[in-house]
C-alpha cells in the first residue's frame, strides 16, 4: 500500500511540475473537458431528438478528434473533417441512387455495387493520401473513407441514406462548432506564437553555444570522456551541445507549427497574411550559422588539440569575436521577439571588426600555427624552439605560469599529460561504451608503420594546425551572420516589423 | 473540358509514377480496400444481429484508424485502441453503477454525476496525454476519452450501459481482427525493413557527398550563386548537399520507424529482440561523421577560397583519403545491408594510412599554407615570392599550366578573377534573393577601416589558411570513422550478424 502511495505522490508531483512549467496544458485540458461536458448536455434533452443516440457518437468523436492544442491545428483538422465528410456524403448519396437503380435490376446487384464501391473508394482515397504533397490532408482522406463506408453501410440497413447523412452531418457540425467556440473563445493557444518563441529560443541557444565553445576552447577544458550520446548525436544535457542541437533539430517541429500557424486568423501582433514562412527561413539561416558552431564544438571534441599557450596568443581576439557574435545573435533574437526592425547602424559592425582583427593577428602570427621542424626548405630565421628567443614574440600570455613553448611541444609528442595547470587533458582511452578511437590512437597502435619520432611529429603538427581550423571556422561563422541578417531583414520587411524605439547611434 | 482532361491525365500519370517508385503503396491501398469490403459484408447478414447498424460504425472506424502502412504501426495503434477501450469501458461501467445509486437519491443527481465525470475524465486523460514520455500512447488516451464519453452518454439514453459497452467492444475487436489478418497476412510491410533501408541509404548518401566534396574542392568548382535553399538549410536537389542533408535530417523519420519497429514480431532476417535501437545508434554515429562532410562542404560554400595551385599540391593525398573514406562508408553500408560482421582485417587501415600521409604532406609543406609576408619575425630562408626559387620546392603541379605562385598571390589581392583556366570563381555579388554577404564584401564596403593593401593581405592570408581548415576537417572526419566502426561492431554483436563469407585478407 505504501508503494501505491509513493506512485500516486510521484504522479501528482510530476503533474504539478508539468502544469507549472506550461500552464497552457492545464487550461487546454480543462477546455477539452468543458467541450465534452457541453456536448454531453445534449443527451438530456430527449424531447426534440428521440433518435439522437444512434448518431450521438459523431458529436463526441468530432470533439475528441478536432479539439487540438493550438487553434491552427483545430482549424486544420476541422477543415479536413468538414471537407472529407461533405465530399464523401455527396458521393455516397450519388452511389446510393445508383444502387437503388441496380436494386430494380435484380436482387444481388445492389449489394455487389455497395461492396465494390467501398473497396474502390477505400483504396483510391488511401492511395491518394500517400501522395507526399497531400500529406497535410491525410486526415481528410481518412474521414472521407470512414464517412463513405458508414453512410453506404448504415444506409443500406435502414434504407435512409439521406437521413443518415444529414443527421450525421448536423451532429458533426455541432461537435465542431462547440470545439471551435470553446477553443478559440477561452484562452486560445496559438501555434504561431509557439513558432515565434521557438525561433527566438533558437537564437539564444546558438548564442550560448557559441560563447560556451570559445570559452571552453580558451580555457582548454576538454571532455574527459566524450559522452557517447554526443558521438551518436542523441539528446544530451550538455549545455553547450544542447544549445545548437536544439536549433538544428527543430526543423520538423517548425514545419509542424508552420503547417498550423498558416491556418490561424490574425490575432494580437500577427497581422493578416503574416509571413510565417519567413520566420522559418530566418530559423534556417540561423541553422546555417549553428552548423559552424557545431564545427567549432567539433574542434573541442577532437583528440587533436592545439597547445594551450598558442591558444592564449589569440585569446583576446577570439574572445572579442565570440562576445560580439553572441551579442549579434541575441540582439537579432530580441528583435525577432519584439518584432522590431534593425536600427540604422550596422548590427554587424562590431563583430566584423573583431573578425578582421582576429584574421590580422592570425596573419601576423601564422608562424606560430605551423611547425617548421619538417619543412623541406629549412627553418624560419628565428629559432622558435629556443626559449630565450621566444620572449621576443610579443605575447603577454606566453610566459606567465605556463609551460615554455619547447616543453609543451615535447610533452605533446608523448601524451598531453595533466602537468600544465589549467588544462584538463583528454585521456587517450576511449569514451564510455563506444571507444572513441582517435587517429592518434590508431596511429599509436601501429608502431610498425613509422618510427616513433615521426609519429609524434605528425601529431604535433596536426595539433598546432587545429588552431587555424578553429579560427577559420569562427571567421566563417561571422561570414554566415551576414546571411542571417539578410534573412532577418527580409522578414522584417515582409512582416512589417515596427521601427526600433530610439533611432540613432546605438554605440 | 480540355482542361479537365489535362488535369485527369496529370493525376493518372502522377499516380502511376508513385506506384512504380513504391509498389507497396498500391498493395497497401488495395489491402485497406479489401479489409473495408470484408467488414461491409457484415451488413448483409441481417439475421443474427438485427440491431447491429447502431454500433456498426465502430467496426468501420477501427479499420480506418488501425489499418496503418506498416505492421508495427498497426500493432501499436491496435494496442492503444484495445487498451483505451477496455480501461474506459471498465471505468464507465463502474461510474454507471455509481450514477444508478445517485438516481435513487433523487432526480437531477445522476445527470450531474454524468456531466461532472465526463468533464473530469476528459480533462485528466487529455492532461496525461500531454506528458512528454507518454506521447506514444497519445492515441490510447484519445480512445479512452471517446469511449468513456460515448458509453456514459449512450448508456444514459438507453439505460443499457453493459450492452453498449459489450457490443461496441465486440465490433471493435472484429474490426481490429480483420485489419490485422489482412495487413499481416497479405504482403506485410515492415517498419523495421524501412528503418534498415534508411540507415543503409544514409551510408551511401554520406559517401557520395564526401567524394563529391573533395572532387569539387580539387576541381575548384565553386557555386556561382549559392542557392538560398542551402543558406537556409532547406531541401535542395544539389546532389552533394542532399546526400549529407538527408542523413542529418532523418532523425525524426528514424525515431518514428523505431517506434513502430519495436512492435513488430520477428520476421525474415530479423530475429527476436532485434536491437533496432542499435541501428539508430549507428545512424547517429554516421550523422556525427556527416557533420564533418557538411563542414567540408562549408569550405566550398565559403567565399574565402584557397588558391587552386595550392590545392593541387595536396591533390593526390586528398583524393586518396576521399576514396578510401567513401570506400569505408560504402563497405559499412553493405555490411549493414547484408547484416554481416566485419572481416579480420581492419577496415580502417587504408583510410588511416591515407590520412596519415596527408598529414605528413601538410607537415612538410606547411610553409605553403601560411603567408609569410606579414610575419613579425621575418621571412623564411627561401624567398617564396621569387619564381626562380619556387622551382626548388619539389612540387609536380606547381609549374604545369598554372600561374606562378607570385602571380596568383597578386591576383588574389584584387579579386579572384577568372584568369586561371580551370577555376570558376565566385562572383563577389550575392546569391539569389538573400545576398550572401561575405566578410570580404563587408570589408570592402568599409574602406575607411584600413588601407586597401592591408585588406587584400588579410584576405590573401585567410584564403591560404582555408586549405588547412579543409585538410583538418577531413582528418577529423577520418577520426570520427573510428567511432562509427565501433558503433557498427556493437550493432553486429548485438544483432548477431553473420560472419563475412570469405575470411582472409581483403587487400
Amino acid at each position: 500500500f505504501g508503494g501505491l502511495w509513493g506512485v500516486l505522490r510521484t504522479v501528482v508531483v510530476r503533474a504539478y511540475e508539468m502544469g507549472r512549467s506550461d500552464p497552457r496544458k492545464v487550461v487546454f485540458s480543462a477546455k477539452l473537458g468543458l467541450a465534452l461536458a457541453l456536448i454531453s448536455l445534449l443527451i438530456f434533452w430527449k424531447e426534440p431528438f428521440p433518435d439522437i443516440s444512434e448518431h450521438y457518437v459523431w458529436a463526441i468523436l468530432t470533439v475528441v478528434v478536432v479539439f487540438e492544442f493550438s487553434i491552427g491545428a483545430t482549424f486544420s483538422k476541422g477543415f479536413n473533417r468538414a471537407l472529407g465528410t461533405l465530399s464523401a456524403g455527396g458521393l455516397a448519396l450519388a452511389m446510393a441512387e445508383f444502387a437503388h437503380l441496380c436494386e430494380r435490376a435484380g436482387e444481388p446487384w445492389d449489394e455487389v455495387v455497395i461492396v465494390v464501391s467501398i473497396f474502390t473508394i477505400g483504396s483510391l482515397a488511401t492511395y491518394a493520401k500517400l501522395y507526399p504533397t497531400w500529406k497535410a490532408y491525410e486526415y481528410g482522406f481518412r474521414v472521407f473513407t470512414l464517412t463513405y463506408c458508414y453512410i453506404m453501410a448504415s444506409g443500406y440497413r435502414t434504407n435512409e441514406f439521406i437521413d443518415t447523412a444529414v443527421s450525421r452531418f448536423l451532429l458533426i457540425a455541432l461537435g465542431a462548432g462547440v470545439s471551435l467556440l470553446v477553443n478559440v473563445g477561452i484562452y486560445p493557444i496559438w501555434a504561431g506564437e509557439d513558432l515565434h518563441n521557438l525561433v527566438v529560443k533558437n537564437f539564444y541557444g546558438v548564442a550560448n553555444s557559441l560563447e560556451g565553445c570559445i570559452n571552453q576552447y580558451l580555457d582548454c577544458v576538454e571532455y574527459k570522456r566524450i559522452p557517447s550520446k554526443i558521438l551518436t548525436y542523441q539528446a544530451h544535457e550538455d549545455r553547450l551541445y544542447s544549445g545548437y542541437r536544439s536549433a538544428v533539430e527543430s526543423t520538423s517541429q517548425e514545419d509542424t507549427l508552420l503547417g498550423f500557424a498558416i491556418w490561424e486568423p490574425p490575432h494580437g501582433a500577427y497581422k493578416k497574411h503574416h509571413p510565417w514562412r519567413s520566420f522559418v527561413k530566418v530559423s534556417g539561416a540561423l541553422r546555417h550559422c549553428a552548423f559552424m558552431v557545431m564545427a567549432l564544438h567539433g574542434c573541442i571534441l577532437s583528440e587533436i588539440q592545439a597547445p594551450a599557450d598558442r591558444r592564449r596568443v589569440f585569446r583576446d581576439e577570439l574572445q572579442r569575436v565570440s562576445t560580439a557574435g553572441a551579442k549579434v545573435l541575441r540582439e537579432l533574437g530580441n528583435k525577432v521577439k519584439k518584432m522590431e526592425k534593425l536600427g540604422t547602424s550596422n548590427i554587424l559592425d562590431e563583430v566584423l571588426k573583431a573578425a578582421e582583427d582576429l584574421q590580422k593577428k592570425v596573419d601576423q602570427k601564422s608562424y606560430l600555427l605551423v611547425d617548421s621542424n619538417s619543412w623541406e626548405i629549412g627553418k624560419p630565421p628565428i629559432e622558435l624552439h629556443d626559449p630565450q628567443d621566444f620572449s621576443k614574440i610579443e605575447d603577454p600570455y606566453a610566459y606567465h605560469g605556463y609551460h615554455s613553448f619547447s616543453e609543451t611541444l615535447l610533452d605533446l609528442g608523448k601524451s598531453r599529460s595533466n602537468e600544465s595547470g589549467s588544462t584538463t587533458n583528454l585521456p587517450f582511452e576511449g569514451t564510455n561504451g563506444l571507444l572513441h578511437r582517435s587517429l592518434t590512437r590508431q596511429f599509436s597502435l601501429k608502431p610498425e608503420r613509422m618510427v616513433i619520432l615521426d609519429e609524434a611529429d605528425t601529431y604535433k603538427s596536426a595539433s598546432v594546425l587545429s588552431l587555424v581550423t578553429f579560427t577559420s571556422l569562427l571567421i566563417e561563422f561571422v561570414a554566415r551572420l551576414g546571411n542571417l541578417v539578410a534573412a532577418f531583414e527580409e522578414l522584417s520587411e515582409k512582416a512589417k516589423f515596427k521601427a526600433p524605439p530610439v533611432e540613432g547611434r546605438r554605440e
